[in-house]
């Protein structure tokens, strides 16, 4: 405790949404236990000061008036072994919006100052409960929605991306010894440092900080949902389509507090992955320049998606299907054929396997093939696999982090083959080093980049 | 345990809203513990079915896969001392939705079911923690908003009611027994119960009960907010007063979770305690009988309230006097002379004390005298005393039970009156004893009063 002067005092705040049938005020700081202990009775003699760590006691929380404001649990936990590292009590009450505020009121009135959003997790980083990159997880793993989400923020959480990060380190600090080594024996004309090997060790490294990098496409998409535009030309079954891909799950989605989604965007959930839906207007190949416009804002929207379904009930003519092919390049492409209920042959026609991306048949209206459509549509999006050991980068600071530790990398590689010296490719390398230490916090962080991570989450965490 | 077959399953709820940092899982019954256990992996090695009672253990919520679910706080309460009286198991996640579903969905794979609405409180009566009004205070103190509510519910809690009821109880056994005695020495002529006292404990008892049935007529209109109707001619200024007495209370109000108020009406709090202002069209004499409709009208929607302010800015005719006069017999009336602020006289005129019930000059206006009208507003309902150790009833089905005792004990005062014989009189008492029983749930409550009582509940509780 007490490495920042901002631990002096302690803080508090309500942990839990505010309905509940119990609320949870959290208190850390090092008069936590003091404060709450003057607001409690129980009906036990011993007092809470004196409480073993984690243990629960049940008793009263009551005003100084004697008021009896609740009858709650409230545990201990003391400094080390808490989640801010600080002593942290914990008090449930009963969830009424007035019973909070009254003990948040009193705890104020007793020296309690109301906690900042995530002050308590900018704390246990502070305190070494965990590293900057683990703390910024927490607000993922509360913000999460579904599995994918769930497990890139547990994955991060457990300090996976921290290992990585770490095995990257020691790689750099070999290279740098490596460097240094050379440097001290330079005049002695003795080749201790083999170039070819301090290479092959910077070529590592910089590929694995470019596949970390590279992850943050897929990671960035499956935490705001994988875009995907439904186009084709009006009546061909696109709102149809849309309803039977969004079934149930749509209800289930819009329940989800913390979602930053557009509300007006419709999501699904394909194998615990979110999908997120863009309208289109109707698309086909015309000369008439008014609806021209229109056709171009369609194409607009295609550019944000990474996924596009096109949705055709005919052979489409040869210049939409250039235009097709062009605007979909670098995009996974399902083209489908709708309303296949309506023609007689069991088999899809010659010209469809002829059309860009990958090909499906099905029945909007039916429900014929749709079960297959989703499984297409999760394998077009290309993810990678997730677990929870697996890493994948999910937010910009960590990959422009990245970046910048790969362009350092790119130097030294590049200075290695220029044969420049050792004390110059030092300096890449610290840089790179530093530039790695920023996403765990290792090395100096600014309160103003501290502000910035943690004032996105919510208070009480 | 296992008074009822109920208890012999072991059920899991969500006890916190969703959406915050933190959200509780609470699993009672007697596989809580085992349960959980095979879900919590620690880093400790100690097995959670060897906790102690009230310790809390750090660890992760595991599946059967593998996948980590989250880090969590799980707290063992050990039978018979926690909530339900049954073995309890609180789990302390990250508030994300997915989680909580995903902790739910492995409790109930193994073993668990679903708690139903107030399942938690029911458990914790049919085990004895507390008796059925106790057990009612609960959902009251989660629902309360204000002082008021808070202070009645912690009250009822807290067994001032019960206490009470225990009291008239032990007086109509006293009774019972008197008259008993009576009974077994009829045939030899001996006086042993003095039926002065007898009648005059009757009595005693009797009032008690009334003015506990007649508290019920405050503790509603608290629990609901007091009904306020503020009535006037057009343009004297019913809006602005309005707006003046709901100031910033009414967006805080609005915030409030767990009210069943209907959403167009405006409340605010006097002191703590919650005033719900009913809107009215304008009012005066007229003898236009489609104008004396809408009037009409207004005169109904003052039978709703129990206070009536009565917004003037002028001097009304005689019949306008009479009519609310009579339209406000029995309620709270304040006649409130509006736009002082336009008179250059300093004293209210001299017709104005003519007026019927308590009076007031105001400007809403220029925020004149509205602290004094507010005070007036409070002084006017007539409010009971309320401290955490008064006794008001607040629930209908109380009120009803209080009622029937009344009518009993009504019968046992005339029936001595008569010189009835102990027999007859006995049969009374044993009916108000039952309906006395009934509020606390002592004597026998069908399980379909229970199911109506717990029903309101929010789960997790």
């Amino acid at each position: 405790m007490g490495q920042n002067e901002m631990n002096t005092d302690t803080i508090c705040a309500m942990s839990t949404a505010p309905g509940g049938a119990l609320g949870i005020v959290r208190v850390s700081g090092p008069k936590a236990i003091v404060i709450v202990s003057t607001l409690f009775a129980s009906p036990t003699s011993r007092p809470l000061t004196e409480s073993k760590s984690h243990h629960a006691s049940f008793g009263r929380i009551v005003a100084p008036s004697g008021e009896t404001i609740d009858e709650s649990v409230v545990t201990i936990f003391r400094s080390p072994h808490s989640y801010t590292g600080e002593d942290v009590v914990e008090i449930s009450c009963h969830g009424s919006r007035y019973i909070i505020e009254r003990v948040l009121g009193l705890l104020i009135e007793n020296g309690c100052r109301q906690a900042m959003p995530g002050e308590f997790t900018q704390r246990a980083f502070i305190n070494g409960r965990m590293d900057l990159s683990q703390a910024e997880a927490v607000a993922d793993l509360i913000a999460s929605t579904n599995r994918a989400t769930h497990q890139m923020a547990m994955s991060q959480l457990r300090g996976h991306f921290s290992n990585s990060l770490s095995q990257l380190r020691d790689q750099l600090l070999r290279l740098t010894a490596l460097l240094e080594l050379e440097l001290d024996f330079s005049d002695q004309d003795v080749d201790f440092a083999d170039r070819q090997e301090i290479l092959e060790i910077a070529q590592a490294t910089d590929k694995r900080v470019l596949s970390l990098a590279h992850s943050f496409h897929a990671g960035k998409a499956m935490k705001e949902g994988i875009a995907v535009a439904i186009v084709g030309k009006t009546n061909v079954g696109k709102s149809t389509l849309l309803n039977r891909l969004l079934h149930e799950d749509k209800a289930i989605v819009s329940q989800i507090h913390g979602t930053t989604r557009d509300a007006i965007e419709d999501t699904t959930q394909i194998d615990g992955v979110c999908f997120r839906f863009i309208d289109t207007a109707g698309i086909r190949s015309t000369s008439d320049e008014i609806e021209q416009i229109g056709i171009e804002r369609t194409y607009r929207k295609i550019d944000e998606a990474t996924l596009v379904l096109w949705l055709i009930d005919e052979q489409p003519d040869g210049a939409l299907i250039k235009e097709m092919r062009q605007r979909c390049q670098g995009k996974g492409l399902i083209t489908i054929l709708n309303k296949i209920d309506k023609t007689s042959s069991p088999t899809p026609p010659s010209w469809l396997a002829e059309l860009p991306g990958r090909h499906i048949t099905i029945s909007a209206k039916y429900d014929i093939h749709i079960d297959e459509l989703e499984r297409m549509i999760f394998e077009a999006a290309e993810l990678p696999e997730i677990s929870e050991n697996d890493v994948i980068v999910t937010r910009a600071r960590h990959y422009e982090a990245l970046v910048r530790a790969h362009e350092d990398l790119e130097r030294v590689i590049e200075g290695l083959g220029m044969g420049l010296s050792g004390d110059l490719l030092s300096e890449d390398l610290r840089s790179c080093l530093h530039n790695l230490g920023e996403i765990v916090g290792g090395e100096i962080t600014t309160e103003e980049t501290l502000g910035a991570i943690f004032r996105e989450f919510c208070v009480g965490k």
